[in-house]
């Protein structure tokens, strides 16, 4: 296990979908912040199962309790902890499974790994455990968006096949994302992609997709090379989300069909600030923010629970037909996007805190080269 | 800086192309293993700029030298320095640019973040300094191949629009990547990247590309949960890499269209052991590897430093045109790949080793689970 | 704040002394360990303030919770969150000190450092932090006690001036040590210190002292040459303790006026097993240990919060006469003893897991060597 | 093997004593920082053997080379990489002690935790393994003088049975402490140390000693609550250190016979500004600095190298006559004086890092407390 992320801002979290319940202790936040227990709920609730008829019906209403770290509703600069209580801690639904490695899960890893075989849903391996990366990632999001303006907006590009064409990211707002459930604020693609996912959910079949974050007003600088770059942070963060299958920052994939002379993001000047024509850097050149948006892409792959019977093995190698008779998510997407923006806001927080020690305003006035 | 990748099995890098050298320290590394100077070499040299006519022509040659932990050929548990001497410390060859920031390159962020201009041609933003990764991921390689039996190989699958389509994976050594010096396995996709590069350097322009790779032998249980995933360090480790803009294990951004019961690896069972039918995961499932073979990709962007004029301005924000006088590489693919075979095989030497530090025949033997 | 504490085997501890709890993650506990609540409720319960008339008379009567990590009384190799709920949280005791940095707290400094005038009764810098390293510390000693049989049993040896002279270190049990309140297992000195206690306590001054620590069952090999080595690590945690003004380890400061000839350790045989003939070095060479007994020492000053008046000043400069109000312990030296208890097991159980990643059986069998 | 210290200001060492070289790689230095090659010469003279009557006739003369991170003279911001070359690679002088565990050395720990018999002369365990520490505390020293105006200065303060009684540490220069070759500058006490040293070599015996250090210029606010407090990492930092037994901040062991009321460091006021009337927190509390001076000391055993014969045993048990035969000093304590030095550097840098980073006038000026 490794339950900690971050160098200066870190978080650990804890937790099985079945047992008492599921948190997170954020360790490096600053003191005297003001804290927003009901932006931390918001973006909970944004996650949560049940929340619209495309997700499970499940109702968890994940309340969040602050147990440290805080007094008179701002930061300590001790440790917050962050705890929602599991109201059912009863892994009944699962039981049958047991000596049946579900295909595409992580129950035969876990077992392989830590040679228990957990009666509780998935364990750590369950998207329960997001719960405590999105806490946690609204304490980060609330320290760098109050102390240096960044806004975080995710929003979902792809679910099967459809794929939104929306390319006025400029002004994207959560409001705008939330106005339909399947997160995509491209309408025309939103109710295509509805559309799909019901269907899925009639098949009892799963879809995919691919879930876009913008990063606006980081400054230039953020990012540790050369094995901590934004990017390459980024990266990790977003992998470490179940089902993520890839990460791609500025062009992604589409850069490898591009000439130099087409890709390269040539400078422009307004008075001596530089900015980039484009940006298919993604607002990352060499792993440090450029002072561009910085814009990624992270592929889901189809929840691996359906109702469809598959032909599959037990663990002693007898053939069975699995039949999911539990409740899931036709498509996990539109709840991926609270915690993609999370996993952004913990690398960014972490990174602002450690360019705020290593800039070295110190040694030498680094802005003294801006124009 | 955050110049030390890994946990257990760590190296720590250092080095700026025009300075003295280049170099890593590998700590971690158990003793007692058998150690081959040129098999590390010999990754240096497929790393190596002007080893065919598709790369820059210059002759590093890239002489290792080992300074510590190592005696009579065999490791002694301690920290093992590796050394590569720079041959060409003069940055001439840059110095007309260095007023007007390289268009996505890292000279304006390097300059944002540290407050200084470096002469060095791009200092540690440079391909120069893969080489101290090269050789440190060598060793690393050479301790999973030893005593777990691991085997990395990587390859071009992709230049520009060229799309190598080559399935047969499962056999595949570095010695049939190299029979083309593109190292692209797929003969006729390799003659058409060959032409498309030669192409791209009459224009003066360069081109991306993708480098695929598979991990052989990798058994059941590496990786740790939550954020220390398989996968996600993966993606850490090659978006780290200069020029990367992607990653994706197993189906990777394909998923997004595909629907669960299209997705999902069935498991099959050989006697009492299993293994899945597809490997759309990618050999990983819940961040721990599953025994099958691991799989990923790395898009990788045309090389920023062209000859093509390019219309862009300078710090003070005065329009320029630039035109790249230095040798520069029309695609940096080839040369790629040692390197994404050292970042792989330092990734998985530190899970192996966290592995068996946490893997607790101790407590329980996990294999009595194994069917 | 750096609230984790390890590599492997880690604790994040979280919680002021005034606001809802106070807690730890155990992340990297192995899997399958038979864990004790009552064991871990017994150290909590040694660390209770008003334990006997020698402590404060505060009844926090400190009940563990387990919120994770747990199935059916076994460890699932996921992250352990322990948390224990403060009964008083209304600051009031501390309410008039406000203004007034109390000597030698942490409360000047703290109000430097993160610039927040806690109201919380000294809030990570209180006592009551250490509540949450006890709890994790037994999780880390039932850990090692269970795979590696190991026994670390700590005592007073010193309070005031009266030292005890107690060589029979070989067969102490925390039994013996808790037979008398002042937990000192010289008899004779047991009363000394206690009459000094009562005496301190009657002045309203409190007393320093030194607590001793064996680790009984550590084999040879444990300990992270150079900068993590045993002695080094244990000297970390022992003065991360508050109040802790000293470690030493083996023959400590006394090693100071000896020659080499005295002090080295001969080695000597029982068949092909080596020991040594006495035990200067407290069970650890090179920083890692020999197999002999670890014995430690760890020095703590007077609790600073007094009942006499003190002269001091203000935050403004003004000449204030400070009289302690609220409850205090007149000597914390026998609630110490389960602290040092804890942090001596969290050292250990880090250094077992990266012992047994790295000895590397793998490469070379290491006990090959063994005579 | 841990060879990486420091969070943010991090050093990595590398080198046994008898391969081709000892070094260091210093991550995190800011850049733009003047760095003084001599000043780390410097250093490296004063941990030397050979340098006086007093310790042994080696000469090393090791000459100090940069490898990276420097241009011009200014730090880059990227790792600087620092290494000395060994002369004299043969293990000659040792080879007839191989079957036999020099008695309180590192022998038998490391051939019981690496499984290998290093020819090197105590490969990591030897005290060369500091002269890396004193070239990368070095580089930490400069930072933080240049800075912060910190200013470290250590002595001898104890040689065998002779202390030396010296109060007026305020004004002490490391040009006083080396006026007498046995860096004591309490000159009666220094002739004494000098005599008992050469009476020690004449009988082929060594003696043990304390060093003393004192810290001057620490503002208030650093150190890092709860586990890297500046006095758990100083220990840590010193324990690390070849033959270290005890640390000891402030009042240290002696504490334990004070009462509260005489321990306590009362607060007196100069206009607005606090200061303490006496400094038994050894400018420490609650793990931060005060801005009082940093003082510690530091307990080193006797060299266990000596020439007097041993009655001790081989690793097959028999009996053996152990005679050195190898140069070897009488009293390490003059050359321990950099290496505290170093190390406390290290320490002072990272923590100056990590309070820039945290200490976040970013969000609520912290400073707007002090009076």
């Amino acid at each position: 296990m490794s339950s900690t992320f971050g160098t200066l801002f870190k978080m650990t979290t804890f937790g099985e979908s079945h047992g008492p319940g599921v948190g997170a202790v954020v360790d490096g936040c600053p003191a005297g912040l003001e804290l927003s227990l009901s932006a931390i709920q918001a973006q909970l609730d944004r996650r949560r199962p049940g929340q619209s008829s495309l997700t499970t019906p499940r109702q968890e209403g994940d309340q969040i309790e602050i147990l440290s770290g805080l007094e008179n509703g701002k930061t300590l600069g001790t440790p917050i902890a962050l705890l929602v209580r599991n109201h059912n801690q009863r892994p009944g639904d699962y039981g049958a499974m047991v000596n049946v490695p579900r295909p595409s899960h992580a129950d035969y890893t876990y077992r392989m790994k830590y040679g228990v075989a957990s009666q509780s849903g998935g364990g750590r391996a369950s998207a329960r455990e997001t719960l405590a990366r999105v806490a946690a990632g609204s304490v980060a999001e609330q320290f760098i968006k109050t102390v240096f303006g960044v806004e975080i907006v995710a929003w979902v590009s792809q679910v099967g096949r459809v794929k939104a064409s929306f390319d006025e990211v400029a002004s994207l707002t959560r409001a705008t994302v939330d106005h339909e459930a399947v997160r995509c604020p491209d309408l025309e693609a939103a109710a295509a992609m509805t559309a799909a996912i019901k269907k899925a959910a009639t098949e009892q079949d799963s879809l995919g997709g691919v879930v876009s974050c913008i990063c606006r007003g980081v400054e230039a600088g953020w990012g540790e090379p050369v094995f901590d770059k934004l990017d390459a942070l980024l990266a990790q963060a977003m992998l470490s989300i179940p089902a993520a299958k890839g990460f791609a920052i500025g062009s992604g994939f589409s850069c490898a069909a591009m000439s130099g002379s087409e890709h390269n993001d040539l400078f422009v000047a307004s008075g001596r600030k530089l900015s980039t024509k484009t940006n298919y850097s993604g607002g990352v050149q060499g792993g440090i923010s450029n002072g561009q948006a910085i814009k990624f892409e992270v592929a889901f792959k189809p929840a691996p629970t359906i109702g469809k019977a598959q032909k599959t093995v037990d663990y002693e190698g007898r053939e069975v037909l699995l039949e999911g008779k539990g409740r899931h998510d036709p498509c996990v997407l539109p709840r991926a996007v609270p915690v993609v923006e999370a996993m952004a806001g913990m690398v960014l927080a972490d990174l602002a805190l450690r360019q705020a020690a290593h800039s070295s305003d110190l040694v030498t006035p680094r802005r003294q080269f801006h124009p």
